[in-house]
């Protein structure tokens, strides 16, 4: 493929087998979480500059596709417009916009394209689709528990396989610091570091938590105690003597007595060594892994002043993402080569018969099936079928002289080459049938 | 709503009931084009800033929004990138990228937003949903015939009132100025002139057409003849005198007794009068008219040369785009007042419930329905079935102590107000009975 006909760097021509297996997920996505009486939102590709900046940290600015100002002022080189670099700050606009004609609570899902000027990589992309999923303005954990369960369901109707909840809980974080005696200060910074648990090894940690300015006996206890096999235990046990830990305990008992009945338990564990790395979560958090992929597959939790930081009314909000580029990644693909475009493909056997075979494929169609006449220049019928089969068609329809004369159109089974002469006038029926009753 | 909040000039926030309406749309359309065995693609946002300039001339070349460079070169306040000003470009550029693995004739349909930095105004918008089909390689008259029928179903099933297809070639728009003498010179801008007959009087006109240097008479004469009530039996008259009008006629009772089977007969008619402004059709043009919608809501035409032009592959091709944002303008709209976001509404009898109800809109669900449970603060109940009310559900579930102690559920008919109690086992069994039953 030559370089000047490629996409932009980090995006992708998405041609008819990847839109329709994209589709079809986007579809089931849709369908589940509108069960759960989320409602979908869209909101413009780009935003006025300064709705987006300073939202993403420095870094994130450095990411934004900025868009030129036009006209007179193009030439200033300034911008005044940027690509959403995510669907959050977005709806924290909505929420401010159009408060009250949004229900209470707001439960909206999301799909749709953000743009980020990564260095683009195997799977990481310039223009991808986010997929979110928030209720804004409840503080009850049926709410965190109704993303969880709305999130599963997703994941097993989409098909992906073996895949896992890990629950845990900013509070149960914060008493765990708190036991082990973590001042304030370092805090965050030592969450940061045990979020590096399932990629570093433990002496990694101590001697990066040690540098945080923690004791040595302290870290190795406190990566000890994570590490174990029953971390759970032994941190519920060492929670007891924290408040906060205890509150945390509690919170994540009830979500997981929420969820008992939808999620099945092998499938959500509480995880004590949960961090997620983002600052602004506030109680429930929670991410799905799947065998065979680094990383999680989606995330989420609470996130009680989020919207506000991002520009939007002080409420209380709770969500999740599904990472769709690598769940899509994950489902049996539709596959460029078997592609189908065609039930019917209807061969043209001479000019004085267009008008004819042109028919014939409507009659098709309102059987509901895909039809089309031959539009090439080929009077050849070996040439037509071989059209045919390219097309991944079921049935050809061959019409002449001889058919025209019978008052018939013959139908070739293009898998088994057997031929039946069926009257014009049942033609509709017979595919309908023959589409019921076949399972190609 | 306070300026801040609004989105940028232009564009639009769609919330729910805006977003299924344009969806079961969308939904439709893209049902039909597939039915003729169009397939989808979908391309990025942006293109390469090379890619789109020129090919809009120099007032397009103003409108399309650019991307500043990223990163270090940000400063220099050029741009690299622009976001799509059409879907034929594009189309143009994976004509030429992917050629051999792309279907012989290639038959494809887009459906996605383009921008445009138009002066925005009433139905002008700066970010707007683009819909087109499109044949490329194929010389066949069937290919027109088959855009025209793919566009006639795709307005009849979405229930478009009153529409019409204007049917002219533009052979019989050169047969036409032959017979006329008009030299080959000015044709063009005679052509652009005949363009205006819907919208300037007929004296206008002959004004026009003799600024740019045809006689009196015979300016007045063509006139007369293109408006004339027999326009078309005149023109079919004159047309005999000329080679080309000749063969434009003939393309045109091809077109139309190709269509006849499909496209009943007061909805198509040859319209000589139709010019179509765009200077690349070679063959044969068509618009379609709606009662009450100055202009047209779709158009399109064969446009031999245009591909090679837009920077692909030179292939004969044609294909038609629908004006979707005017159309939607026509459908019966969803109105966002009586907005359904829940079939089942599950209230909170008291914390000791909770459990009990979330697991309630899981059975409701199973159901195929969409519910689910009260997540605000107040534990009375007439305010919990006012938000029932508020998100249009067909049933709210109570479930309290006494519920709990007898094992059933009460089922509250949000219309009528009338309850009945149902054992939690049949729970879904019920509520899929009653969906499928009712009327509502």
């Amino acid at each position: 493929m030559p370089m000047q006909f490629d996409p932009p760097s980090g995006t992708r021509d998405f041609l008819a087998a990847d839109v329709e297996t994209r589709e079809r997920a986007f579809t089931t996505i849709r369908s589940v979480f509108s069960r759960y009486g989320f409602e979908p939102l869209q909101t413009p590709a780009f935003e006025r500059l300064e709705v987006l900046l300073g939202k993403y940290g420095e870094e994130g600015d450095k990411l934004i596709f900025k868009i030129l100002r036009r006209g007179e002022h193009e030439a200033s080189g300034e911008a005044d417009l940027a690509l959403r670099y995510d669907l959050t700050v977005p709806l924290a606009r909505v929420a401010a916009a159009y408060g009250s004609q949004l229900p209470t609570p707001y439960k909206r899902y999301a799909i749709g394209p953000v743009w980020r000027a990564d260095r683009p990589g195997k799977g990481r992309y310039r223009e991808f689709i986010q997929c979110d999923l928030d209720t804004l303005g409840s503080t009850s954990a049926m709410a965190d528990a109704e993303v969880i369960c709305a999130v599963h369901d997703t994941l097993a109707e989409l098909g992906v396989p073996g895949f896992r909840i890990l629950l845990n809980s900013r509070h149960v974080l914060a008493g765990l610091l708190e036991v082990f005696g973590v001042p304030a200060d370092p805090g965050p910074e030592v969450l940061i570091t045990l979020d590096k648990l399932d990629k570093l090894a433990p002496a990694e940690i101590i001697a990066e938590l040690t540098g945080r300015g923690l004791a040595d006996a302290t870290a190795a206890e406190l990566v000890a105690t994570m590490t174990a096999p029953d971390a759970a235990e032994r941190i519920r046990a060492a929670l007891k003597a924290s408040e906060e830990g205890s509150a945390g305990l509690e919170e994540i008992d009830t979500m997981l007595s929420l969820v008992a009945g939808q999620v099945p338990a092998d499938r959500v564990e509480f995880t004590p060594r949960l961090v997620r790395g983002l600052s602004y979560y506030t109680g429930p958090i929670w991410e799905v892994t799947a065998e065979g992929v680094p990383g999680s597959i989606a995330g989420g939790g609470r996130y009680d002043h989020l919207i506000e930081q991002a520009g939007g009314p002080d409420v209380p909000a709770t969500g999740g993402s599904l990472g769709i580029e690598r769940i899509l990644l994950l489902l049996p693909g539709g596959g460029a080569g078997g592609h189908s475009r065609l039930d019917v493909a209807v061969t043209i056997m001479g000019p004085e018969y267009t008008q004819r075979s042109f028919a014939l494929a409507a009659a098709a169609r309102a059987a509901g099936l895909r039809a089309s006449v031959y539009l090439g220049s080929s009077g050849k019928l070996g040439r037509q079928l071989k059209w045919a089969s390219d097309q991944g068609a079921r049935w050809a329809l061959i019409s002449g002289g001889a058919e025209q004369e019978a008052g018939t159109v013959t139908v070739r089974d293009m898998d088994s080459g057997e031929q039946a002469a069926v009257p014009v006038g049942v033609l509709t029926d017979h595919l309908r049938r023959a589409a019921a009753g076949g399972n190609h």
